[in-house]
């Protein structure tokens, strides 16, 4: 990048190093920011710095948020005893999405993978298993149907076993709309392991 | 964006506004940058922030520079006599890439465009106009081959018409590695207009 003056040389190579933006699509947001409003540019720097510098884990379900507790967990209405267990912040918004549940969540920032060298001290267990001492009824494990979110899913299963609290598991299956010709193996299977009566 | 917390939104917002980058993208990118180091938070903010504020137009070739003139234009090797006129920035930095010509650029910023509006006194026209008045063997107009970048390119012809300055226009044809097959039939009429004899 050598082409262009210093300046714009490291904001071409400070966006390059944001996930899923390419060489040519930094040159195409720096040159768009370049030209952007000096106010419009002040603005977004000052979101970004203050946001990663207010938001931090809700004490409650670990989500990433700017208090200390979560809209959802400060919210009375919802069904505080089921708890719903899910890799990160964007699977709980992909829920809060559909609008349907209506019980907490707990963020797990990660999943066991020993591939990866990740295990249960990793990610935020040992939380879930503090709010389990509560009055929880249900937990529903809403991790990815992955090697790595099956692995968890056993493994909370495994630790919850053996209270009065249910442990349930998101479907999987084949996709509404998704034709059965172009679903892998494994899934057909479980969307047939997972059959039910009509 | 209602799913999340408000600095976390206003963060998605921002970077949904930048171009190219979707909801999806903005909220991958928002928790990439959430999780980042805050120092690596507060460096990409600054550069972003400081590079609006001290990048200008070179005084010579208007491209965007962190200097009064560039470090192509302040380049006493290069020959100053041969200018390729481009429409931005990244344009120039195309053909610094090649590491072939030895000249110098003016960057219109823009071309003519009737439809949108944009006339002559739009772009930086005047500006070369001026730098054409000095010691200047041969313009090269690297305008892209669309309707307004051939717009340009022809006024511009016209109006260095009856100096003493060459006026080039780089060559449009079927693109090396292109197949005639999926070309386009303008492309094809000017590669046929463009033979050369071998």
């Amino acid at each position: 990048m050598e082409y262009y003056s210093k300046q714009i040389s490291q904001l071409i190579a400070e966006l390059s190093s944001l996930p899923s933006i390419g060489a040519k699509s930094a040159q195409r947001l720096a040159f768009h920011i370049l030209h952007m409003p000096k106010d419009d540019v002040k603005r977004l720097s000052e979101t970004i710095l203050s946001a990663r510098e207010n938001v931090r884990f809700c004490k409650e379900c670990f989500t990433l948020t700017d208090q200390n507790v979560c809209p959802i967990c400060a919210d009375s209405t919802r069904d505080h005893k089921t708890i719903m267990v899910v890799e990160d912040s964007r699977d709980m918004a992909a829920y809060e999405h559909i609008k349907e549940y209506k019980g907490v969540y707990h963020v797990l920032h990660g999943t066991i993978s020993p591939m990866q060298g990740i295990g249960p001290e990793d990610i935020r267990l040992k939380e879930l298993m503090t709010r389990l001492q509560g009055d929880v009824k249900e937990i529903i494990i809403a991790t990815n149907s992955s090697l790595e979110g099956e692995t968890t899913a056993m493994y909370i299963s495994k630790l919850v076993k053996g209270t009065d609290i249910k442990v349930t598991r998101i479907a999987s299956g084949v996709p509404v709309g998704g034709d059965l010709e172009n679903t892998d193996e494994i899934t057909l299977l479980r969307a047939l392991e997972g059959r039910r009566e009509l």
